[in-house]
């Protein structure tokens, strides 16, 4: 018996999407371990007695599950791009069907579910570059100083201990000197927190979103940039800082200083005047409680047209894409306009929101491109740093996190296990740089964009985000040498294995008692097979294979067969290998 | 005991939305009768040890039910806009909590849902005008024959059988003619079927969308039509054929003749040339199978900017709206863009999409206002014309068509109970013309926009919607008087009292042995009790009420008390009574 409460599908959203113009993706819920097996029929929605176009039936897969409900799917292909289709559901021992009407154990024929038409400029589809990004994020003061001259007064030592309002001097000289290094590290995009002239160090408190910040070099130092990773190939991502400007903005001053008679009054949520500015009894409505941020009334039409020409004049100044801070406080129109602007000028135009929870009603191919995904580094801290969960729980976590997006926009993910807002991933792993290694090799290994956070390459601490945002460490004795020949790695493995890149992901292994969690990603004749050992000690494994396929270790290039038993797999202590393969036939 | 697997809460869509720029609505979703009350905690999202506002508490109502499952609801304000709350579950002996970890006995502190930020743009309000329109449908053939002159070749005479293809002459003159009938009637908006230049009599199959028919007197007939119309206060809808074009269409016509060399011939869907029309082998895609309406492909930037052109020609003429055909077979991208330009135009058009099934993906803001509500026919059309379900069932149907939109849409949801598409409700009600008043007042009583298909006034006949397409009858003897009393009534009743155009909806009866339904709608001080009995007989049946409280009943004049035992109400076989009260304070 299935529990029909459980079960959940509507024709839309993450349950139905297209995956190409005559292709979609069906996905229903039920109850764990309920159903055993499954059909999807199809036909035209316009089937009817005159033109009764033949009835195709697909078999279910399970995708994965949750603690609750295991997901099942089918990809369904229709040439009119009309599907209308009906669930048949066996429980093991009776088939059930399952339509709008809900369950029924006779098939209805009146009541199927209806896609009313997989058009075209709906399908989501991305530039390859996204896909193949590796990003890495660089909050500048802290990188390296490639211009003495543009010190602001009063620069720390390079190294001590940073505060919220310590100065360091690093600068857009500092990264084009540092290019080298980058490139041997094998990112191919950057991201940049905020480098537009702002008081504070982080810069989160606009005063110009026209300038480049002097301390950072100015306009020439960033068009002398952009050019020279132009040139070799590497992206620039800037960080839009639009849900609020700093005390310094000229029209908030105007506030400040005129009041209601101010021609900028309405550009904020100002409640009274003159204004109060201690925290958090604030007179005005700003970024959390922040007083220096204050939030810009983004329903006044001089507030969007401000912001969409600043969109624009960076893009057109040949910028690669955003990195939207705190895009989730600021309206969904601005933001189709924002991509209609943005796109309009740079039809490859990366656009990623600052979303730590759920993301969908942005990524429905309107708004944005992809979100910082803050949910995967949820699961991999709980799973590799913390220990907390085990295997199981570990790809249900991750599972969730997947399963409320499209295969598509999985793959551009930005997946990321530090940021400038978040403690260090050394010292969330207590210091264990074999644990680091582990969930770094992970994140190369998942689908989506992987991101590195500077310096966690040569395994740098800070145990809050205020120590996380310490001076890039460059003196190699201070470096941890071994974690960056794994980052080099990793990022040559994504250059390599295409499968990295664009497989479909798909669980292999996941056992809790020998703490080893294995998936493939899949390409049509191809596939990297993956295994995660989370524990102490040395872990043997058999998974099931075809007999006689051979299998390269990505890392030391040995090739070992599966016999009749399926793949053996020996695995270290808090270990993991990657294996190529190549596959016959399709992506199953 | 919950069943956790039954609950069902996200953040987001018809479960978390704004009704104004400070209040959200949250629904949550239960096993039917398993929660006996339950509260929803609400505080900032950047409360933290820091800034910690106050916790506030709303206690959860029973919003409705349908087949297997409640609905608690509860509107929840918070002047930050930042809403994050908790859901604190009574299930009759334990309380529970349910936030983005699940169903948990222990109160949690870090996982409450989060409502990112309440934006204004993002905000649904509506013109004044749609909430308060009624309209009436129009086939322009077969209203009244305004000019003779204008009429086709072959014209039969006015009201004999109609097929598909036969032509009686009605224009726009004719409609010009009949406004003091409809003014009298008491309609305030025309929804008009296709009248741009087509081959067919109904002309969903468009050759110019820039000329008037003229045998509906031309470009120069509607001028005269739209001036007279708003002279009145009555508005005007056209229908938007932009799914497909007909086989005249200049651009189609350019494909027919010179193939792949034709500048158009990527504005269809052609996959063979020369083309071949038989249905359903047409080389060429098309609107269900019929070889006479080419499907035009959106994709091309061309056809989009052809038809946001039209769009915006007639909205500039100053047409109030536009009706959208086979509206869900059309990217959603384009209607985005559509609406923008509309809009842009006129900030009070009416945008309705022709949607049967469910309408979510349109009416999240960006695209429609409103949708053809052919659900609420559905459920009329069971409980009052086939008596297939009774009651419970009716208010389960109805209900389940509400919960899926938000409050704002379901007030301008375009409810109908008959249109060119179906056959005439008096057929389907066995020509009970008694049944068929139950019905209508229905529908002038609850949520949303009723709409008149031409001659259901007057009780016309129809079997099929081939014969729903008959000529208006004119003639006095030939009319149901009664029936056209009961439309005048129903009309006026919506001018005269406001809860029933803008007051919330509550259930307030409903016995399936006494078959009778009755509802409040609902507004601070004032509301209307409307009392639906489905059967033979007469039905006494008492309602709670606060004692002594006066009901003044709307079509007598009459007046009533409730005593200390509720509001007593008797009803006659197939009868409705509709109460208007005063009462005292707020909505509820």
């Amino acid at each position: 018996m299935l529990t029909q409460e459980a079960i959940y599908h509507v024709p839309k959203d993450e349950y139905c999407y297209a995956l190409d113009s005559t292709t979609i993706r069906v996905t229903i819920r039920v109850r764990r371990t309920e159903l055993k097996s499954g059909k999807i029929l199809l036909t035209d929605r316009y089937a009817h007695e005159r033109f009764m176009p033949p009835t195709v039936s697909y078999d279910l897969r399970l995708a994965g599950n949750d603690k609750l409900f295991d997901y099942w799917f089918a990809d369904l292909t229709i040439e009119s791009r009309r599907p209308k289709y009906l669930f048949q559901l066996f429980d093991g021992s009776d088939d059930n069907w399952f339509s709008e009407e809900g369950l029924t154990d006779v098939r209805p024929e009146m009541s199927w579910f209806e896609f009313p038409y997989i058009a075209e400029a709906d399908v989501i589809r991305h530039p390859e570059w996204f896909q193949e990004a590796i990003f890495y994020q660089i909050g500048v003061d802290r990188f390296f100083n490639g211009d003495k001259e543009n010190d602001p007064p009063g620069v720390l030592p390079w190294g001590e201990a940073p505060t919220m309002t310590t100065f360091f001097g690093g600068d857009l000289d500092g990264i084009i000197e540092k290019l080298d290094y980058l490139t041997e590290l094998g990112i191919n995009a950057l991201y940049l927190n905020p480098i537009f002239l702002a008081p504070s160090t982080f810069k989160y408190d606009t005063a110009d979103y026209y300038q480049i910040d002097p301390q950072f070099g100015g306009n020439p130092a960033f068009d002398r940039l952009l050019g020279a990773c132009h040139e070799r190939g590497i992206r620039v991502v800037l960080d839009a800082v639009f849900n609020h400007a700093g005390l310094l903005f000229e029209p908030f001053r105007s506030v400040i200083e005129h009041g209601p008679r101010s021609a900028y009054y309405d550009w904020f949520y100002i409640r009274e005047w003159p204004l109060e500015m201690e925290e958090p009894k604030q007179s005005y409505d700003t970024f959390s409680f922040t007083a220096r941020m204050p939030k810009l009334r983004h329903e006044h039409p001089d507030v969007r047209r401000y912001l969409l020409s600043v969109a624009a004049y960076w893009t057109r100044k040949g910028i690669d894409g955003w990195r939207l801070d705190v895009a989730n406080e600021i309206d969904h129109a601005f933001w189709r306009e924002f991509r209609q602007v943005v796109r309009g000028i740079n039809s490859e135009a990366f656009i990623l929101g600052e979303v730590w929870l759920d993301g969908t009603t942005w990524l429905q191919g309107d708004q944005f491109d992809s979100i910082t995904n803050y949910r995967f580094r949820s699961a991999v801290l709980d799973f590799f740093a913390y220990g907390k969960i085990g295997v199981s729980q570990f790809d249900e976590k991750l599972f969730s996190a997947r399963i409320r997006y499209r295969a598509q926009t999985n793959l551009v993910m930005f997946n990321l296990i530090g940021s400038h807002d978040v403690p260090r991933i050394l010292d969330l792993c207590d210091d264990s740089a074999q644990r680091v290694k582990l969930a770094t090799a992970f994140m190369f290994a998942y689908p989506g964009i992987p991101m590195i956070y500077y310096g966690d390459e040569v395994a740098m601490k800070g145990g809050d985000f205020v120590q996380a945002r310490h001076c890039m460490v460059w003196e190699p004795e201070r470096q941890n040498r071994e974690m960056l020949e794994l980052y080099r790695s990793c990022t040559r493995w994504r250059r390599e294995y295409a499968p990295l890149v664009e497989g479909e992901y798909r669980k292999l292994f996941a056992d809790d008692a020998l703490a080893v969690y294995g998936f493939a990603r899949e390409l049509p004749g191809e596939a990297v097979w993956a295994f995660f050992h989370n524990a102490p000690g040395e872990a043997v494994i058999r998974v099931e294979a075809p007999e006689g396929l051979s299998f390269v270790n990505i890392a030391t290039g040995e090739t070992v067969q599966s016999g009749d038993g399926g793949l053996e797999v020996k695995l270290d202590a808090f270990g993991f290998t990657l294996f190529y393969t190549k596959t016959s036939g399709g992506n199953q």
